[in-house]
This record gives structure tokens, sequence and C-alpha cells, in this order.
């Protein structure tokens, strides 16, 4: 047997689910069989009812984001609140609908965590300039930051969200990638339920997962769904009506949604196996994550927040006036002339902080810690040569008189 | 062995087209690799060059269309050429950007030609309620007409597109389904290469294919591509950032894409196998398009062009008064009504017209051509016993009489 019997009856189910097989349209939220397995993962995870009909798979979660910021945008009046530093989908969905970015500015110094106060400003603000503010995306565990939002925090947000009539669009994605205790991954919709009436019936969230994160990580199939919470029919209908354009999300990574909110169960033959490896899988994150911010913390002029969640390490770089002249010398952004040198010497590819956004005159760098977990302490070591000797060589002082 | 040596070198070919098999992200164009062999496809197609740079692989040909007219549409003084009827993808995705709908019809009296003078009547009138007309599509084969343009006819739309500075869409995604010889499909751009400079160098063809359609109909998949002709490398970097945003295509389809253009070649050992299928599909197909079109025409009040070539047929739907009285009375539009009166009678499941287009006061239905052959002579009696009495039934002389 190639494969094994549990293996063989899940691939009969999901066929069973489609309309003749992966060839097929499906309907055009996705197959009514697979978004009932999101359903029942949801209910499972946050203790709450979940409803299939308010669930739609998308070819990716990025392309559900977009879909609903298409429906949330009228126009350049239109805001979103966005954290800042943020994963891009956001900013160039936003340019791309036309309408405006409102940031609110996470605290690194409170390990990225998000002040309330920060983002009444920011609306204030925004409203000043004629801006009617209608959404807030959160990014819980964060991109590029790794922060996981703790419950009093999201508690917040949400009430925040009450008063000020946002809809709150959670990207989760990376739900599955926490690398500490204290702050396990609470979502936005438990949160929500638990807080009841008015809240629970009134505010509206947008959910966002993907079987691109995890301890799977099928990025290259864009698979994934959201779900709506305190949406009116005619809304959902709505949004149903413009899904349905683009006829139906690709079929087979339907399937692997399925697959994934739905893994193999005690008792199966490859409970074992699955639980195995994705156990080794994530253990194995948990450790380069902490090889990595020690890695950075332990370099000059660096300082790096624990990787909490997520895949990525955003340690500030201190950059010395020295070398800040030279990359304005050299006619580039300053992390950007960091990032290009780090790369040249050393061959570590990695983003400049810039593309994420960053407070002004303060520079960072994203970096996955996605390589193998054997090579870390090498690519580790290798960074901290090239930082420290870059350090010293554009340091305040000596900069000039040694190039 | 399961499958056959050259499936298996297939397999393996595309693999390494990958980066590290179909779970991981490809470049936001598609697979370099699988790009060649649609620019090779165009070539042997065509018997021109084409530019892998120039070709996008997409979720689905619908998402490339959506993505070319994001690009062409900046607000409501912007117009797109659209064919009626139509199918809807155009209607709504112009609506969904915000631009605006410029029609030109098709005369169904001549087989669902396009009709130049009518192109320019249609530009005039536009531009005089102040409509900037940047772009035009057409539907080769057609949707829901089936015609295939003439060579002579393209020639003139890429004329006039050439004067009117339009940049021409051809959706020319059921180009494999061809039902007749005397029009052949002929490609938008080999049209314009023949046709030489100053046009092969100055009209900006956007041209789109997909795996969905022609004798595979792989659609749950969502694969398709577009080739972008006479584009400066400006707004075609500005494409591809576009693109980046939802990070990549999915991959599976992106190998069915390369599967499609690249069938096995005489030699291999699946050749006589693939030839014997997929031509067996094309020839049942084109027996279904006779069998249908002389179905409906058999019909009273009922005509049909054939069927040159696509997935449909659309006859025209002659309705007697009584008819649109009884429609009119029952709160329906009258192709709604009779549509539905043929759904709950006999089963069979039709789009109306008015779902695409039509003339005011003409009536039609879209069925596809698809249902099993042996089938289908039992589904145009069925149709024909509806539709005969029903014509009987609210006949104008007798209709009100006999209710």
């Amino acid at each position: 047997m190639l494969f094994p019997a549990d293996a063989i009856a899940r691939a009969t189910h999901y066929l069973s689910l489609t309309s003749g097989g992966l060839g097929a349209y499906s309907d055009s939220r996705g197959l009514p069989g697979v978004r009932k397995e999101v359903a029942e993962f949801i209910e499972r995870r946050d203790g709450y009812p979940s409803d299939p009909e308010l669930i739609f798979l998308t070819d990716g979660a990025s392309k559900g984001v977009m879909q609903i910021l298409n429906c949330v945008i009228r126009g350049a009046g239109d805001g979103i609140l966005v954290p800042v530093p943020q994963y891009p989908l956001y900013s160039a969905t936003i340019s791309l609908l036309g309408g405006s970015l409102v940031p609110y500015y996470l605290d690194e110094s409170e390990n990225w965590g998000l002040d309330v106060n920060n983002l009444r400003q920011s609306v204030a603000q925004a409203r000043s300039q004629g801006i009617s503010v209608r959404a807030m995306v959160i990014i819980n565990p964060g991109n590029p930051t790794g922060q996981c939002l703790s419950e009093a925090n999201l508690r917040e947000i949400l009430r925040f969200c009450y008063n000020e009539k946002l809809v709150l669009l959670g990207d989760e994605v990376y739900q599955q990638n926490i690398y500490q205790d204290e702050r396990p991954f609470i979502s936005s919709k438990k949160v929500l339920m638990d807080m009841g009436s008015p809240f629970s019936k009134e505010v509206q969230l947008v959910s966002f997962h993907t079987v691109s994160k995890g301890y799977w990580g099928e990025c290259g199939q864009r698979g994934g769904y959201f779900e709506m919470t305190n949406f009116p029919p005619r809304v959902v209908e709505e949004i149903y009506k413009v899904a349905s354009i683009a006829l139906s999300p690709n079929v087979s990574a339907q399937i692997f949604m399925g697959l994934m909110v739905n893994p193999p169960k005690p008792g199966d033959i490859s409970y074992d196996q699955f639980t195995r490896e994705s156990k080794g899988i994530l253990e194995s994150l948990r450790r380069r994550a902490n090889i990595m911010t020690d890695g950075f913390n332990s370099c000059k002029n660096v300082v790096c927040n624990f990787t909490e969640g997520a895949m990525y390490s955003f340690p500030q770089i201190r950059l010395p006036p020295g070398a800040l002249q030279a990359a304005k010398q050299a006619g580039k952004v300053p992390d950007v002339f960091y990032c290009l040198k780090l790369l040249e010497t050393t061959g570590i590819s990695t983003v400049p902080g810039s593309g994420f956004g960053q407070k002004e005159g303060v520079f960072h760098l994203r970096t996955t810690i996605l390589p193998a977990e054997e090579e870390m302490p090498e690519i580790m070591d290798s960074f901290k040569k090239f930082n420290d000797e870059f350090m010293t060589q554009y340091d305040n002082n000596f900069g000039y008189s040694r190039m």
C-alpha cells in the first residue's frame, strides 16, 4: 500500500464533497462540506457556534483581505486603521483601492503592544482631515513584529471598534505559530463572544486564516478562509455576489483547508506520525525563534523583541551617524544600505524595515526564523561578525578616518 | 506501474520547475519554466515570437481580466467597449471597479458578427457623454453567442483600436473549442503581427487563455494566463507589482497550464491515448453543437445561430404577446419567466438572455452544449415539447381563452 487506509478514506471523503472531482468549479464561497469543517474547527477552538454560511474559502488569505477591503473602501474619504510596522498587503491594497491608510504605531518598547490611546489619536487626526474611518486591521500574531496580543488588549480593541463603529479585520494567519506559553493565541471571535452583549451582537468582525503558515506551510496552494461575524445578510449576499465574478476559489486548496482544520484524530492510523511531525516542526521553530532573537541581542547596536509568534524577527538596528552619512552618499535609505551590505558580505537576505513602515529615524530589518535549525547558529555567527564590523567601521568617532 | 514512463518524466520535469514543490510560492507572475512553455505554445500557434517576461499566469482567466481592467480603469470617466450579449464577468468587473461600460451590439442576423460601424457609433456616443474610452473587449469564440470572428473582422477591429488608441482585451479562452472548418480560430496576436507596422508595433493587446475550457475543462484548478503585446516596460512592471500583492497564483494550476500548452508529442508513450481522448471529446462536442442548434431551430418561435465555437447555444425565443403579459402578471422579466417554466416543467436549467444583455424586446436563453451526447436527443425532445406547448398556450389569439 502506498498510503495508509485513513489517508485513502480522507481522500475519498474529500472527493465526495466536490461536484465531480477537483476539475469542477465549486460554489463561489467554496465547497459546502469544507466550509462545514471550517465552522466545526472554529467551534472547537473558540467554544462558540460558527455558521458555514458566513465562511468564505479564498485563494489564500491575501485574496480574502482584498475582497473585504474592496467592500469597505468606497473612495479616498474612507480610512482603514492599520498597524505600523505592518505586512505591506494592507498598505498596497488600500492604495490600489484608492482608500486612505490611517496608521497606528505599535510600541516597540512594550514588546510591540498596542496602546488604545494611540488608536484614539490616530482616529481623531484622520477625522480632523475629513476621513471617515471605517475599519481597523490587527495582525495577531504580528507580521513582521512577532507579538501575540493579550486577551486584555483584544478586549480593549473590540471595545474601541464598538465605540467607533469600526469593522475589525483580524488577520490571524499565524495562530498556530506560537513560541511561548505566557500568551497563547486567542481569537478575536472568542474574545468578542466572551464579552457578551452588546459587543458580541454588534461588533462586525472578519477573521482570516490560511493553509500557508502553521506547521504545514502549503503556501503554493493558495488556500484561505474568512469568517464574518455580525454582518447583516444583505451584506453577506453582496460579498457572495462579488466573489462569484471569479467563479470559485481553486478546489485543491479548499481540500488542503479541510485537511488543515480536520487533522488526524487519536485512534487514526496516521495520528502518531501526524503528531510527531507537527509537534516536531513547531518545537523546532520555537528553538529557532530563541536562537535568532538571542543572536540579534548579542550584536552591537541591535535590540530585538522575542518572537512570541508568527515567523519573523524584527530587530532594531541602531545605525551610527557615520552609517547614515554613508547611506546618504550611496543614495540609499539607511536600512536598505545596511541590508544590501549584509547581503553582499554574508549572502544573508533580509527585508529592510522601511518596507513595513517604522518610526522616523528608527531602523529595522525583517528576517524569517525559517532557515534549517542546524544552520541557524552559523547564520547568526555570520550575521554578528558582519554587524559588529559594520558598527565599528561606521562608529561615530572612527568611521571616516578608517574608510 | 501506475503511470506510464512519460507521465512520470513530465511530473519530474514540472517539479523541477517549482521552487521546492507545489507547496511553495512561485514568482508572482508564475513559474518561469511554465511561462517559457506558454511562450513556446504561442510561438507555435502564431508563428511569431512570444516573450515569457510578458506572460503572467493567473488563478483562472477571470482573475487576469480583473487585474487588467483594474489597471485600465481609473474612475467613472473611463469607458470599456464590451460586446452585448456578453459573459457578465465584464459588466460585473467594470461596475465593481467603478468604470463605465460602453456597449456595442453583436448582430444576430449576421451570425453574431461585429460591425465596425456600430463600434464607431458606440465610441462617439460615449465620448459625447464625456467618457474616455480606453479599451475594448472581444470574446472569440463568443460567450454566450458561440461565433468565431473572421480574420477580416479581426483586422478591422485591430485597425479600429489603432485609430482610436484603445487597448484590446482578447478573451480567447475557447480557442480550442471550434465546431466548423470554415472559420478556424485565429488569435488576435497573429492577425496583429500579420498586419505589420505600424499596427504590429503599436496596438496594445492583452490575450487571455485558461485551463478551464478546451477538451481538458479543468475549471476547478483555476489556471489561466495573459500575454501582453506592445506595452511599455514600466507598465509591465506596475502590473507585476500589483500581482505581487497576492504573492503568487496557485502552483498546481500553473502546472496544469504547462501540461495544456505542452501536450504529449508523437513518439511519446501517452501520445496515442492523448490524441484519441482529446479528438474524441472535440468531435463529440461538435456533434452536440449540431444536435442542439438543429433541435432549437425545429422549435416553434425559436431561431438559433449555429454554435461555431465555445460551449454555448444562445437561441432567440420569440415570445408571443400572451407570454409577455403572463410574465408581467407574474412579476418576472419575460425570458426569466420562460426559463423558470422550462425548469419547472422539464428540469432543464438554462440562463435567461437578460443576464448577458440583449436588444430591447428581444429574448434569448443560454444553454451549454455539455450534456452527455447520448442524452442530448432526449433533452432536445423534452425542450421542444415544452416550448411548442408554451408557444401554443400563449399564442396571440388563443392564449387567454385556454388558460
